[in-house]
């Protein structure tokens, strides 16, 4: 069993980053950078955007934090996004999901240029992404897509199973792994909460990819020897023993899975830093698009 | 076994598009009109044009149909686009595919105005799809997604599959069967080129949609009995006995999957007619997205 060291592979993204950011610089132009919109104080999404913010420094891009208020007005905040989708010095942005109850996900997306869209959120993007067009892929599934590459699994052929529908990441994640790509070309099922006997599905699976938000849902007696296994889940459950009062679980039950997989994505540690590294991309891939 | 009549269906969506045409003419409304584009004349496009022209008539649309030579230019054909796109007595149009080889594909579906993208190819209306939002679907897919819908077939937690991944017809396909709605919330596995195995898949399929364009490829031996068969291929092949010199073949051995079938599209007759009576229900709808 090898670990997909997404820690690992991301840094080695960023070292990439870094080395372009600087000859970016050395040849006068400008330096890439990313804003980020976080409204409210949800204690994991400021950790995750403080650790995006985090990751421009290290690679050498500017970086502008947008914090909002909690009770930010819905009209407010599409007038906070169009302000930097007019702003030539930003080069992309993003609104950290979830955002408050009373503000509507759907628009914010839409409000977002698809030009800047580093996120790979807006329709238009998803739509490229369909048509195998240049596009900002999705950043989860952009992130799997690049783990899976760098340690040259092979997919063509494979049987993948998507758990999960979400428009984030399940599905984005199925029809990327469809295309005729070279991580791509895998005969794809999209299961998720209608689905029956899942286990039928998951058993014969060559490759899965769960992204379902249920603990420890992936159990040892669903997966067949020698599976490829992508968790994308991390859901945060108290813990009294940490520091912090809670440990991260993914929707894999790692100790009876791992034993069977020919490769796994630990949590944290899998997937989590490759969807940084694919916001980095992203945003250096809006830079040389001008 | 019970066919899945298009031709009755189709005639049934359009009966019902006429009503609507009369009462907004009775309300002093502006007529829905239509315009179609064709680049030469391919024999089967031509078949195709002039069938959505008659349908047309048939609702009681306008409809233009803007006839250009084979040898255009890619930029004549996009500023003929540009003009349909400022057009305020045109609500919506398509350009007929396939185009003569010099012209990309990409760039003309990307010319066309999402708002009056009735045949639904545009990367927005794509994307739109994949997040659930209001969207002009792809005129085959929701063609077979009102088929399936006007003959109450249970969908929900079925397993279908889909061969063939096409940006037209086979990935969208198994997008909007997955998606969480009437019809829709199946398991959805998309097969192409490099599925190893297929019959595996679509031995156990509830439902199988074929759109792959080779004829009889889904034979007897492969499905179960009581599947459900949408056959989207449509292929001419010559046949002397004919007054027209060919016979239209479907991607089913029709008289050998038929007998297994609790439902099955015919071809010709089944999915086609249905395309057509999607794009008078998307022009109008963009009619009254106005």
């Amino acid at each position: 069993m090898i670990l997909l060291d997404g820690k690992k592979t991301s840094n080695d993204i960023k070292d990439e980053i870094t080395i372009k950011v600087a000859e970016l610089k050395a040849q006068g132009k400008k330096t890439p950078h990313l804003a980020a919109i976080i409204v409210g104080n949800n204690g994991a999404s400021v950790t995750y955007v403080n650790a995006k913010v985090k990751a421009c420094e290290k690679v050498g891009f500017e970086s502008t934090l947008v914090q909002l208020s909690e009770d930010i007005s819905e009209d407010d905040l599409l007038a906070k996004i169009e302000k930097l989708n007019n702003d030539d010095a930003i080069d992309g942005f993003i609104v950290q999901l979830p955002l408050p109850k009373h503000i509507d996900e759907h628009k914010v997306t839409l409000a977002v240029s698809p030009a800047k869209d580093v996120d790979g959120f807006h329709p238009e993007n998803l739509g490229r992404m369909v048509l195998s067009l240049p596009t900002f892929l999705p950043a989860t599934p952009y992130g799997i897509v690049q783990l899976l590459d760098r340690y040259n699994i092979e997919t063509s052929g494979k049987d993948c199973v998507v758990i999960g529908r979400s428009h984030i990441v399940g599905s984005p994640m199925s029809i990327l792994m469809a295309r005729n790509t070279k991580v791509g070309n895998c005969t794809v099922t999209l299961t998720h909460s209608r689905t029956k006997n899942l286990i039928e599905y998951t058993k014969k699976a060559d490759i899965i990819i769960v992204a379902l938000g249920v603990p420890e849902f992936l159990t040892g007696e669903m997966v067949k020897d020698g599976v490829v296994v992508v968790d994308v889940g991390i859901t945060r459950v108290e813990d009294a023993s940490k520091k912090s009062g809670f440990r991260l679980l993914g929707d894999v039950k790692f100790d009876e899975v791992a034993p069977k997989c020919s490769y796994i994505t630990p949590v944290p540690g899998g997937v989590g830093p490759m969807t940084i590294a694919s916001l980095m991309m992203n945003t250096l891939q809006a830079v040389e698009n001008k």
